[in-house]
């Protein structure tokens, strides 16, 4: 058998714990696996005597994780540290610079740096290169990041939709079965441990975007391009909503969803992450609690679907092995499935040009011409209502009598419900923004 | 770019007409994900003259396909003539021994010379090895081995169960839906061309245990050993049962499945192909029509779902050429995840240890006694009865007054089981082989 890839390990927090014990457990089978034993020779984290449960006696501790990247004695550095900046890009720019692999769960820097951290890669050692590789970064332990750099490789990729955030899955599969409304269920999920204390990266979609802008570089050939993620969270979801999305054979889910832009609005490439009516004949209707799941739509396979965890030290740690022991087998290329130099900038989608229906919730007051000034607005922005439901003040809470209203649209323009809300907007009739959600 | 990547096709029905259009329409986005061309050099099939609609003018066209694994223009042969022996075997054996790669889609023969075929790469070249890949032979266009070879390569594998023949999910979905039997329901199939007009490949399991005994040996790093595969099919499976099974909270599927024999059974591996009832809470349970999908279950990243497009050529060529981008980027190693001679040999496990639940319907005559002989061959046994159902004549297709009876087990060893069938075998009262499907 070959040497052993010898592995510096920055952060020791779950996912860092988890790869320990996972290498503890397995490290003889993954020895048969990669071909050489995968053994951990330096360590990082913040504090050195916190006690973690875990066996670090065979690995040296470094305090400065960015010396990790120069040690003699390793062949790879794990990135477990976080954060699109600060240490986690110091570590990663170090290590690549010093001809060592990369591997990280940190979805935040590559869908910030990804670009960048592959060029060094591709150029690393004089342009042998060295391996960047990120399949913890998305979807957790699901292989997805694989699924579309490899198993999807032969196709041109036409959509790539997933349900990416197991913590608004867990969310809104909960406010569904329950009827419970978001504040309540979102207090719930922070005393389980399912939720952060300080949420807003979760439910506002940003860890959804970061994942999406990472699977659109790698399922269309372009830049990873964070910046150009549209995204909404799930804070405005109402149980009312999710019960006449229901009522129409609809359960919602918040999607991130990558596809080309129509050419009529100039081509380019549509990311937008935004809580979905998501019809019970797509997988992704499925798809319920912390579980996450990618639909890979090829224009030769037709849809794919990778399911499974989304977060936790187990699942996360075996993606991370995984891409250990892709390295140890000599088994990886470009980060982004083509060379860095070759990925396209692709300019957002204009959204407006997108055709699709959509459901509408307005809050109104409950008083006469209300409705009319609602359906005015839609006549006169173009846009063809489908159904239209008014529910009384027990659906809408805390409300001071308010009532109500959701809308479903026929297939259109978005930029002529845009324009229907632009109308209404500052009305004296509503009361707070409507809530705008599409149907997948 | 580097040089291209030069193929020898042999075979040009369905798949690799496939592969053709697949190469025609997304060759220049396969060259930037491969970095390298893939060109089919050569070809050959039976009938040089027969018009297939697609253009192999820039290929030339060789008689014998053995022939392909001995051209100096040809670095990889993609054999797609089907069979577990005869040409297939011939070119495959000669494509290796000749240092060339070797891409199948032939799930029998990787499932009978799965390791002679892997010896022969790994020692192809006087050691270097060559590739030899097959992600099309299981699934069709699902990568579903990429998945269980590298995906989930850091897991010890629990369990792997999946539907893996789209005939017989088509034919067990519309009789679900429809409430009709099999042999008609097949009939149908087969003027839509979702069944061979010889389909017993397909229904009485051949096909998916094939294709399980690929998968066992990717998850348990034991030698593919299809003999070891105990297979059923669907013939016997009546509307009747279905709508038994949809009362109780299940749908039947064909389930191919591997684990770990019980230790109390001597361990080795438990194979078997059969029809299952499946909980609604299992996702296979929601794979419909032609679907594949596989659940793979690791001890750290849990439950894994690959589902999609199991046959048809745009799938199966879809995965054939991911296959070829890994060749063409050198991201290949042994066939079987690790190196064929360290592949264990794993006894068939003992499968009247393993505990489950049953579902067991009987055909009997409609007379006094017949309960009572049933009630006390399953005592006898020491079979615990959950639920026993009767339905009349009108449940059993072309009955003679007879009627059905359909049990559901409380947990307990299948020897148990066997043994009370064993009691009633013979007995006048019974129509016909009583059907047993296992409780997933």
């Amino acid at each position: 058998m070959a040497e052993a890839l010898r592995v510096g390990l920055a952060g020791l927090g779950t996912v860092g714990g988890g790869v320990m014990r996972l290498l503890a457990a397995n490290g003889e089978l993954v020895a048969r696996r990669a071909g050489r034993a995968i053994t951990v020779t330096a360590v990082s984290a913040r504090d050195r005597h916190r006690d973690r449960g875990i066996d670090l006696s065979g690995a040296e501790w470094v305090d400065d994780a960015a010396a990790l990247a120069q040690r003699e004695d390793v062949d790879v550095v794990v990135e477990l540290v976080g954060g699109a900046d600060g240490p986690a890009l110091v570590l990663a720019r170090a290590t690549l610079a010093a001809g060592r692999h990369l591997v990280t769960a940190n979805k935040a820097m590559i869908a910030h740096h990804g670009l960048e951290l592959a060029r060094a890669a591709e150029g690393a050692k004089g342009g042998v290169g060295v391996a960047l590789k990120f399949e913890a970064a998305v979807a957790g332990g699901v292989p997805v990041v694989k699924g579309l750099r490899e198993g999807a490789a032969a196709n041109e990729i036409v959509r790539v939709a997933g349900i990416l955030n197991g913590t608004c899955n867990f969310i809104l599969t909960k406010m569904e079965a329950e009827g419970r409304d978001f504040a309540d269920v979102l207090a719930e999920a922070q005393r389980l441990g399912f939720a952060e204390a300080d949420p807003s990266f979760d439910i506002d979609g940003v860890d959804a975007a970061h994942k999406l802008a990472i699977l659109a570089s790698l399922a269309f050939g372009t830049r990873p391009a964070f910046d150009q993620v549209a995204a909404t969270g799930i804070r405005h979801v109402l149980a009312a909503d999710i019960a006449e999305a229901a009522a129409l054979g609809y359960r919602v889910r918040l999607v991130g969803i990558a596809e080309a832009g129509p050419p009529n609005g100039g081509g380019g490439l549509f990311q937008r992450v935004h809580p979905h009516l998501v019809p019970l004949t797509n997988p992704l209707a499925h798809v319920a609690g912390p579980l996450n799941a990618v639909v890979v739509e090829g224009n030769f396979v037709g849809q794919l679907l990778f399911q499974g965890r989304g977060a936790g030290d187990g699942p996360t740690a075996s993606a991370v092995v995984a891409d250990l022991i892709d390295i140890a087998r000599g088994e990886f290329g470009p980060p982004f499935a083509m060379p860095a130099e070759s990925l396209a900038e692709a300019p957002a989608a204009d959204a407006g040009e997108r055709r699709g229906r959509a459901y509408l919730r307005f809050t109104v007051a409950d008083k006469v011409g209300v409705l009319a000034e609602i359906a005015a607005a839609m006549r006169d922005a173009g846009v063809s209502i489908e159904s239209l439901i008014q529910r009384g003040p027990s659906a809408v809470p805390g409300s001071d009598g308010h009532v109500l209203v959701a809308i479903v649209t026929h297939e259109g323009p978005e930029r002529c419900v845009a324009a229907a809300l632009e109308r209404l907007r500052g009305s004296p009739s509503l009361a707070g923004q409507p809530l705008w959600m599409h149907l997948l």
